[in-house]
């Protein structure tokens, strides 16, 4: 299937140098947001219809497949633009404003319905400079923004037939102006609802800030607990909207993870305000998440190490707990080291697993290291024959643990270098 | 792409009261098995020719789509029973004989060639009865038994097309019994070589231990350490080989738990016993998955489930080992306890979402469980500002330990459920 982006408008309330489908939201253009959720639905190639030059080369320059449009009168309306894609259109399409955010979940849901997609609440736009629907069995019956009552909002996404082109025809004969809402209206196109998500238009600066704020909110990840949504997404969620745009995911990963280690050593010194400063890792621990997923940098890689991190830093800080009641033993330290150590080689597999799709042990450079399970058995019993136990646990400590550290070293290698293939 | 599939073989040999295809190795019957390899590689459709009604209820029994062509005259020869199928034949197909048994690598590749599918080494067979190939230039010059030099060791696996019949029916016309060797020579069909996998053709009693031995050899999974390749594979496999007709991977994996649970308990009274005990808990413990790979039963709920139980029993033997040089502190059990749980919370998601490639969150029950990142890091938080370290300990050791085994019933519940839908 082809989809025609609708990139011509002007934007003569947001003052731009550049075309508003190029826009920032959250750290990513809006014509590259619907271009890759699009993509990724299965939309091969794009007709983009657009009065600056500066959108072919940015189509140009993240690779996807499309064709530019040269509309050199802009004045002539978004039904003029729709029409001059006629020649580059063979069958069924998609028909997509250039200058409308949406929710992936939304475009998803919009692309299996058909005709004009509608939407009853709208929760997130302007009523007032809405374009509105009224329909009848499904079919729309009128299209304008004067409309006091009616059925549905229009969300600037179509999915129309190569029919449309006749109705744009008819209406460019007849005025000097052709607008979208008029053609939609004489082709009485069926109506598919999809409400509830979030898609905006953009005009004003206040418009920009909040289509970054939803596009954060959509971004929070499945399976958060109790604390998580009473306090720590409201926090976290403000802070990325705050940084999204001048920070990378891996940044904050890293400083919340030393967020973590300072509030480890700090349980030596005050408890109560390492507590405080571990949980204010743990708000903190959502941005990076939230701004990967929000500015579409999300990589799997990026998950599985800060999974991974996350377990060493409450590890360290329940140790440095059991310390502070059990000061003297140093065997304890080592044994707890080593039970963490056993339990992280299978964690670290699993959760690559889980993060990839695929097995690690692909990863050839990963047979070559020691501490499996099998092998730590086998080195128990060894030792229990001597009797050796507290040099059991240091051995277990030490190669378990450095075995984790060397899988990341590993799969961030292996990973790394893939992705610049 | 159809099969066909050769099945009307008397098996004289074998003295058997049902059909060779239907023959048990390591739990499943031999046609069950190609069939289920071929249809995992997209084959839509089986083309049986048989000269007994089992098979055809035996197909209908497993829901295979197919059609089965009886053959009263199975003493016409191999090739008669190919000729029969020729009118539900409408392209290219795969024939392959129903009394060979074959690992699922060969078939893979197998499919993906043409022609004859060939073996230059054929190591699992008796060469004196298998059917040798002379080719030149990769195509087929001579078929036979009796061939003292030959390039391959024929497999009963092909890719045709429906030229074929034409030659089928060429040696009917001449002879009373039709040879599908004397079919494959004059078709001078191209050849395929996949050498190195195990596949072979069941005569006798022995022929069945031996393939009962090598699909479970082909069963040992990715990813094995030092000791397993070196000791624990060797034992398991032979154990495998000698149950995988008798009992369900399941049963193993509770018996390998309780074994692994008993040599905790023994620690406490010998612990040169208890390591021995603890490394034979190991060796067993690869059977479950052996078995389970070998006769097709292997489940992804199986495998999760198992890990949790072999994490469980890895930490309780290192919990009562570090009792038995600390014995004084029940302070300290609680402490570990509390670091295990924290680390299992997050184990059982991952190790969840690595076998059932989704999000554990989508099994609704889960959303009540407690005991996250989150949930624990905020009573950490105030805990530590009333001072309460001990209690935290407690606290922490009996919700997230809780957690997991809540989710191990929840996980259990759904996908027992789904599994009967």
């Amino acid at each position: 299937m082809k989809a025609v982006v609708l990139a011509a408008g002007l934007g003569r309330r947001l003052k731009l140098d550049l075309p508003k489908p190029l826009l920032k939201v959250a750290g990513k253009e809006i014509l590259y947001r619907n271009l890759c959720i699009l993509s990724d639905l299965g939309v091969k190639e794009f007709v983009v219809v657009a009065s600056s030059e500066e959108i072919g080369n940015f189509l140009t320059k993240h690779g996807f497949r499309h064709k530019v449009i040269w509309n050199n009168s802009p004045e002539k309306g978004n039904g003029y633009s729709l029409y001059l894609a006629e020649n580059h259109i063979d069958g069924d399409f998609i028909l997509i404003m250039g200058d409308h955010v949406y929710e992936r979940a939304f475009i998803e849901r919009a692309v299996r319905g058909k005709g004009l997609i509608g939407d009853r609440i709208a929760k997130f736009i302007n009523i007032n400079e809405a374009t509105k629907v009224v329909c009848a069995n499904g079919w729309v019956v009128k299209v304008g923004k004067g409309l006091e009552k009616y059925d549905y909002i229009d969300t600037g996404l179509f999915i129309l037939t190569p029919e449309i082109f006749r109705h744009a025809k008819a209406v460019i004969a007849e005025k000097d102006r052709a607008e979208l809402s008029e053609i939609i209206e004489r082709a009485k196109l069926p109506v598919t609802e999809v409400s509830g998500f979030f898609w905006m238009d953009i005009d004003t600066p206040e418009d920009l800030r909040r289509a970054r704020r939803e596009i954060i909110r959509t971004s929070v990840k499945l399976g958060d607990g109790l604390v998580a949504r009473a306090i720590n997404r409201r926090i976290s969620t403000r802070i990325s909207e705050r940084i999204v745009d001048h920070v990378t995911p891996n940044q904050i990963t890293f400083f919340t993870f030393l967020l973590g280690i300072l509030s480890v050593f700090l349980v030596l010194i005050n408890k109560p305000l390492a507590g405080i400063l571990y949980q204010l890792s743990s708000i903190i621990d959502g941005v990076d998440g939230e701004i990967a997923r929000a500015s579409m940098k999300a990589s799997e890689l990026g998950g599985w190490l800060d999974s991974i991190l996350d377990r060493y830093v409450d590890f360290l800080f329940l140790l440095a707990l059991a310390l502070s009641i059990a000061p003297r033993m140093i065997v304890w330290m080592i044994v707890a080291l080593a039970i963490f150590g056993s339990l992280m080689v299978s964690y670290s597999t699993e959760r690559y697993k889980a993060a990839f799709s695929e097995d690690i042990y692909k990863l050839s450079l990963m047979k070559l290291l020691v501490g499996k399970r099998d092998e730590r058995i086998f080195l128990i019993m060894l030792f229990c024959l001597f009797g050796w136990i507290f040099e059991l646990f240091v051995l277990l400590a030490v190669i378990t643990n450095l075995r984790v550290i060397l899988t990341m070293g590993i799969v961030w290698r292996y990973k790394k270098i893939n992705s610049y293939l």
